[in-house]
């Protein structure tokens, strides 16, 4: 019988200092010893990824993106190393092997590079020697063509989850496990809602709609590519020894058709063009110049216009408001508007489950539900899986908890079990 | 006419932080202004070898030779990419590449690696582009054979000076310069000796004698390197603009025929195995077991034996004085032996000047001096190019003064300016 295949990720907090370097390599090391093969993907120490970005901001406003990636690929370099080697101090044969080592090339953009193959001849190689293979994540190379020719590229916040998943795709891995600070997937943020639930599965489009809208604990990309490749992708603790969440593609939603969770996002704001002409080609007008600065732009609504005139509102990301602002000022000024006006003090709030779209009810569900607890409801915006309300920031916790209690996320239903049967057994 | 090719080596030092990152791009920059086209050699940032070290120590006693080399040069990673960003600020175009992609290929052993061959192919281009490149040092990567089953290994401490001497070789570069935080080589150590002078020029073998003798200033093997393949090479100071110390082989040699300079070293110790029997194969039994272990020795005197027993005396490196007791006690056990005395407290003085050997008057003057200064002569070994007294280590200030009066070191000879005149001219 085939020994089983699984590829464990660790991320930077998980690998933040020598202790925890060690309690990883002994969970390592533990599942090494229950007969897997193994090949782990790390992401950089802690805060390793803002010390180097802080330390080339200190030689230039504007570090070179090519030059940037090579430097942050070494936060990467250096957790692998520290890895691998606590597991030789716990005599479990180990080999660390840098992105271009395990074989991962990318389209070589640098700084967002998408991986663009996986060819893992030196990772088979070094599991059939019996080495457990530490790769560090976030990283490969621009091209095949040998070391001498080639650029290292970083795949971007986050990408070590992609790297795992990648790895596992091609290796066809019978699991894909990523070690987090959160214990799994919960109907909701169990900081702001004390009744919130861990999901035991969640479907690959719930968790898109749910990682899109601010949850935070898998990439976006990562989520995507199991998807595509059909890897299941369990999220856990790397803190306890408990089961976590399964992504994966959910025979049971057309059975379930309901409320999964929710999902909120903070790091958010909302810009207003106040007395645009309401003419063919404003969007243009106002939409290029942010495309072009690198500004997403999310919600977009437009009042009915009256008297010529319309308002525009849409959000961006918090971080982005300053540079949004500046951006659309001569904008404002070229289309004869009245002003822009801001306002950072808001959030967005989501209901997230496949099927969504085709169930009405849940819309008025959700703006009653809000409205009976007094949470004005600013924008909305809809998906096939998911509805999204923005409200003021301040009522966050309040319309978290009212939606909770409304959709009854806090009970476990017979579905969830039946899927949870289900993975235990596959 | 060709733009000259200049390969510029900076220690760790010189590129301790943003700061001195910054003046080093400054210096490369006004060298670029001045047309030459550059290569420039980094070492990693200040005491980031040693931090990376105690990392791995703080994970396990032993580190993984291949897992420590990889760790180690991410350092140099780290300073070549901030190094080219600081260029990129002054708007002098850049580019760092890692050993491995500086076409470094070396014999493959971990930690002490030596450079097997040097394809700068990816240099070449990126100078053709109009970069300055810069290097990571210290590094190269296993074989050529591709990313995939290549090892990153390092050159061992001072690796770097040994990158750039070997790229200036393969470069056919019209100058080497290694900037160090000393202005030059001197005729003794100018903390220790206030008369001490800088040497204009220097021969490659007297450079390897006071290399070997102690003066850390530059790697013995780089010097070597830099002897077979006829590089000349210039240390100066990274922080100040003057001119610095040529080594190269000296045509003047035998018209000097006297002492350049002094070195000390007080990274020594006296071993002593008392009452040894005295037969043949002894000194086997002495130094197979401390050269397995790994621990140089060094000025081995035997005494006149008496009695069927003889006392031998040697040095080694006193960081290695606790190991080479481990290793003794055995040993002086086996050969029944009396006892082993040992004596950190001890230092070595050497004169250095090419063709010594072949004039006695030298050893006399050196005996003589020491004896007038009152300091006690307890070893003597000698070569070539040198000659070396071991004194006591509180003695060592006295010693070194006597000498430089005696052998007129602070006193710059014709033979020097004909020597500067003729570099100035090469």
């Amino acid at each position: 019988m085939e020994r089983p295949l699984v590829v464990q990720k660790f991320g930077g907090s998980s690998v933040a200092n020598a202790d925890r370097i060690r309690r990883v390599a002994r969970r390592i090391a533990r599942e090494r010893a229950a007969g897997s093969d193994l090949v782990v993907v790390v992401s950089a120490m802690g805060d390793t990824t803002d010390e180097l970005l802080s330390l080339a901001h200190g030689i230039t406003d504007e570090p070179d993106a090519r030059e940037l990636d090579m430097l942050l690929a070494t936060g990467e370099h250096q957790s692998a190393t520290l890895v691998s080697m606590a597991l030789h101090a716990l005599h479990v044969d180990a080999i660390s092997l840098t992105g271009p080592q395990a074989g991962i090339t990318t389209d070589g953009r640098f700084g967002r590079a998408r991986i663009a193959n996986v060819e893992p001849r030196r990772i088979r190689a070094e599991l059939e020697r019996g080495n457990v293979v530490i790769v560090a994540g976030f990283q490969g190379q621009s091209a095949s063509a040998g070391a001498e020719l080639s650029e290292i590229t970083t795949l971007g916040r986050g990408g070590s989850d992609t790297t795992a998943v990648a790895l596992a795709a091609a290796l066809k891995a019978d699991r894909c496990q990523v070690f987090t600070d959160v214990k799994g997937i919960y109907t909701a943020d169990p900081r702001l809602v004390p009744t919130a639930r861990q999901l035991p599965v969640i479907g690959y489009e719930e968790m898109l709609e749910l990682a899109h809208q601010g949850a935070q604990v898998m990439q976006v990309r990562a989520v995507e590519l199991g998807w595509v490749n059909d890897v299941v992708i369990e999220v856990l603790s790397s803190f306890e020894d408990a089961p976590g969440t399964l992504i994966r593609e959910d025979p049971l939603v057309e059975q379930r058709n309901k409320v999964r969770g929710l999902a909120h996002d903070r790091n958010v704001a909302k810009v207003t063009l106040v007395a645009v002409p309401d003419r063919p080609g404003v969007a243009r007008t106002v939409f290029d110049p942010l495309a072009e600065a690198g500004i997403n732009v999310d919600m977009i609504v437009q009042n009915v216009g009256h008297g010529g005139t319309t308002d525009m509102s849409f959000t961006v990301p918090r971080a982005e408001l300053g540079r949004a602002k500046k951006v659309l000022d001569p904008v404002v000024r070229e289309l004869g508007a009245r002003e822009v006006t801001t306002d950072a003090s808001v959030a967005k709030v989501s209901i997230v489950g496949a099927g969504l779209h085709n169930a009405p009810g849940y819309a008025a569900r959700m703006f009653g539900t809000l409205a009976d607890a007094g949470v004005n409801i600013e924008m909305i915006s809809t998906s096939e899986v998911r509805i999204t309300c923005m409200i003021a920031e301040d009522e966050l916790a309040t319309a978290l908890a009212a939606l909770h209690g409304a959709f009854e996320l806090a009970r476990p239903d017979a579905v969830d079990a039946a899927a949870a049967g289900g993975l235990a057994a596959g």
